[in-house]
This record gives structure tokens, C-alpha cells and sequence, in this order.
């Protein structure tokens, strides 16, 4: 065992502002907003604010899943948020999400405007309006909400734990490391073992489920996230791997995933407003 | 800033069987069972397997107040699961929870027996099913899953990150605690904001999203999670640290804290089956 206690915490925590790592800039142990701004509105229904993270991509895929199912009702307007920039935090945003974290939703299609917030939330929203993605069976309809559930419980590990300390913190620690490896393959081999007897999360029907786990555990798999397909040995999850590169094919998640992207390699779309935005992006 | 560049990650990851922290001997990178035995069955249409963690208390809770509400279909056997003790790893629980964790829950009111897991999805289930806990008016309805989903997915920073470095951790280290100290009071100071200018997290009425917040934030600020109210002087969230109060006080929240509770101190009940066995639990 590695031992190492030079560290005795103060009786009392006290920030220090600058810890080094990635976005120490931006964070805060406090909430609420830190500039007056409004947020722009486009013509559609649906007014998204997001970033083109896994947690975003949940998102502009669901739309654009919905698009392509014909759902011309959900056609939406995608604001890009620079949450580098802390653009998450003008009063503008902090109205619709209190949080400050992307994905955040304003829908207007109803008698009164709604906010929405997290991912999850936001998925089964559209999911139920449309009555869209959620199985019509009643008990795979249930599975598909256990592992929507499942994603947003498991990826702090991946995203805040694994990612954090492996990509992003400004040395690398072994015991975090180790910690949150554990974790995420122990996660990797929970949705394998899953995929080994089900063609989709929920069973036969592709859903919100595999929407929300495909953007962190597919692209992850997929070597598109940390750079940690080899560190992770991302090719025993066999099962896993095929269902990520199924869903990686479909035209309405490679539209999807350039939404609001206006960082990295590849096709990028800062924000988007009709179809034929994305058409250009990808053309 | 903290220098600290002695550690390099491998190339590939191999797990060390131990590393000392608390839960070290069970936790490892692989998941489904280790042991094969079924699951005891008793005689109500639910049967819960948990432990009385914030986790497991938010279902527990939620039943205690459907019961308390008069809604006597919502009974429920309710068996213990030692998770210290690996019981989480058997073949009937992975059966009902292949993440092997608890809450995990059957309900046999249906037509076929369902498997429910995640604290959240369980807690949608029985509000749905009993139409109760959830906001009549729309928005407010929105705003109760949009708080739900804020628990799910900020509880890990709390539970995983603050609790384990602050508590559990082999020894004390100075980046990860800081780190996800910040986070947890930026999360208390968002519920701290929100309940300002709400009697509860979705609005003038008590939900669901309050049972989900509660057993996690509630006890933290209350002094009963971590020991930890003097570190994060969690007497500044004074509407947080209100709202807590008011809710400990509800006699269904004092009934559902003590189900599958079997350590620490205060009133205890590994097991339970019936409304008398917590009457003689807190006699």
C-alpha cells in the first residue's frame, strides 16, 4: 500500500483559488450568476444551450433522432455555451439551468414555457412529448428507464473521476487513477455483459438508454474520449464495442454530435438552426 | 501550485488487488456475480433489497410515505444487503440489479414481475405508479425530474468524490479533497439558492425530488454524513439547513431512515415486513 500522509485537512475548508488543473479558472465553490446577460432565442420551439461534451451530444442526438423519425415538431435551435469561457454562468443561462452545467432547454411548445435541465430529464421530456425511443412494452419500457438512471449515476465516475484524473488534473495521482479505473471498467463490463443478451440497452428497441450511455461509453470505447482505449484495453468489452459501432452509423448521430461543437478536429456547427445547417457542416 | 510529478500511468492498466481504502477487498474492475444464491421472497407485491445509505433511504423513505399517505398497496418486504460484505455480488441480486448495487427492487403488483434499479428510477416507478409525490401542476412536475436528475448525477461528486476522500480513503490527499469539497459546496449552495425562494425542491410541494436530495444534502448538512458540517460550515445554507430540519420531521422520513439499517448508532432494522416491526424498531 502507497502511503502518504503528509496532508492533514484544516478544520474548516478554505478555497484556494488557483489549483492548476484544466478549468481552475472557472470553478467556484459557490452557484448563481457572475454577469448579466440574456440568452439569444431563435423561431423554433426548442431552445437549446449546450456544448457539443458527451452530455450535450445526448441531446442534439435525440433531436436529430426525432427529425429523422419525421417529427418535424422538433425542430430546434442549438446556442453554443463556452463552458471554458464560464458562459454557463450569465444570468441568462443560471435562469434556465441554476446549476450552470450544459445541456439546459427552454421548450415553448406548450401552453406556458418550461425550463429544463440535465440530460436525463431532458431526454425523457422529449421522449414522452413525442412519445418517441421509449419501448412500447411496459417492462422494457421500466429497463430503459433503470439504465437512463444507470448513465447518469455511473458517469460522474467516468467523466468527474476517471477523466478528470487521468486527462485533465495538473499531475497525475495514482491512487484517484486507480480508484476511478477500477470503476470505469467495472462499469465497461457491467453494459458488456448487458449487450452480450440485448441488441440495445432496453432490449430489442433502441432508446433514450443507449442515447445517453453511447456518448460517454461509446465514444470512450470508440477511442474518442481520453485518449484511454489502450490504457482501458477497450477491445475485451467485444459486445460493448459492436453496439457502440452500430450506433456510431446512424445518420441522425452523426449529425447529431457536431451540433454545438466548436472545438477539436472534424466537422464543427458553433450553433445550429435548420437542418440544412448541418448539411453544410458535413458536406 | 502542488507539484507532485512522481506518478506515471502505465500504458495499460493492471488492477492492484489492494490498495488499503475501506472498501478495497470488495470493489474490483470486473462485473456479475460472484457466488450463486437466490434471493428470500416475502409476502408483499415489493420486494426491496437494500441498505439503509442515503441511497437506500430514499426508496425506504418513499414508501414510508405512500403507506403514510394511506396508500396501503404499497406495502413492501424490505431485506437486507450487507454490501460491506460483498452480498450485492450474489447471482439473485445481480439478477435484479446487474450493477450490484443497492437499491434494487421487484414489484410483482403487475401482470409480470418487473426488476427496478437506481434509487432515481424507483423512485419514478412508485410516484407514478401511485400518482403521488409528483406535482399535479405541469411545470412543477418538469421541475420535480429536473431536481431528481440534478440528485442522480451530482450525488457521486458528493458520495464518491467528498466521502470518500474526506472519509474513507487510505490516507489524506490534499487535490482530490479539494477538489470535490468545491464541488459539494457549490452543490449547497445551489440547493441553498433554489430553496430561497421554494418551500421544497420542485415548489410548494413535497416530491420526490425532496426524497432523492434529502437522505445525501439533508443528512450532510444536518451533521449526520461524513462529520463533516464543521469542514464545509454548512450552518451558511441556512434555507438548506431549514428544509432539512422540516423534513427529518416527518414521521414517514423517521419510519424509512431505520429500514435496512443495521449499523451505527440509533434505532436499527435489518429487516422488515410489516408497519409493526418499525413501530418496535423506535419504541
Amino acid at each position: 500500500m502507497m502511503s502518504n500522509n503528509d496532508y492533514t485537512p484544516p478544520a474548516v475548508w478554505k478555497w484556494e483559488k488557483e489549483d492548476g488543473s484544466k478549468f481552475s479558472a472557472i470553478n467556484r465553490p459557490t452557484a448563481g450568476a457572475r454577469e448579466q446577460k440574456t440568452l439569444p432565442v431563435g423561431e423554433h420551439d426548442f431552445q437549446l444551450y449546450s456544448m457539443a461534451t458527451p452530455n450535450g451530444q445526448k441531446v442534439t442526438i435525440m433531436f436529430e433522432e426525432l427529425l429523422a423519425a419525421g417529427i418535424d415538431a422538433a425542430d430546434y435551435d442549438a446556442w453554443p455555451v463556452a463552458i471554458g469561457d464560464g458562459e454557463q454562468f450569465t444570468s441568462g443561462f443560471v435562469e434556465v439551468n441554476p446549476n450552470s452545467k450544459i445541456p439546459a432547454l427552454m421548450d415553448h411548445s406548450g401552453d406556458k414555457p418550461v425550463r429544463l435541465f440535465e440530460s436525463g430529464s431532458i431526454l425523457q421530456h422529449l421522449a414522452e412529448k413525442f412519445d418517441a425511443f421509449l419501448p412500447s412494452d411496459p417492462q422494457a419500457r421500466i429497463e430503459c428507464r433503470n439504465w437512463l438512471f444507470w448513465q447518469v449515476g455511473s458517469g460522474p465516475y467516468l467523466g468527474g473521476g476517471f477523466g478528470h484524473f487521468y486527462a485533465y488534473a495538473p499531475y497525475k495521482m495514482q491512487y484517484p487513477i486507480d480508484r476511478f479505473t477500477m470503476e470505469t471498467k467495472r462499469q465497461l463490463d457491467v453494459l458488456d455483459k448487458h449487450l452480450a443478451d440485448n441488441a440495445y440497452m432496453a432490449g430489442e428497441e433502441y432508446s433514450i438508454a443507449d442515447m445517453a450511455i453511447w456518448p460517454w461509453y461509446g465514444n470512450l470505447v470508440l477511442g474518442k474520449l481520453y485518449d484511454a482505449a489502450e490504457f482501458l484495453q477497450v477491445e475485451d468489452y467485444t459486445y460493448l464495442l459492436a453496439w457502440a459501432k452500430r450506433i456510431a452509423e446512424r445518420p441522425a448521430v452523426k449529425r447529431g454530435i457536431i451540433v454545438n461543437r466548436f472545438f477539436g478536429d472534424g466537422p464543427q456547427l458553433a450553433e445550429r438552426h435548420s437542418a440544412e445547417d448541418i448539411d453544410k457542416a458535413l458536406d
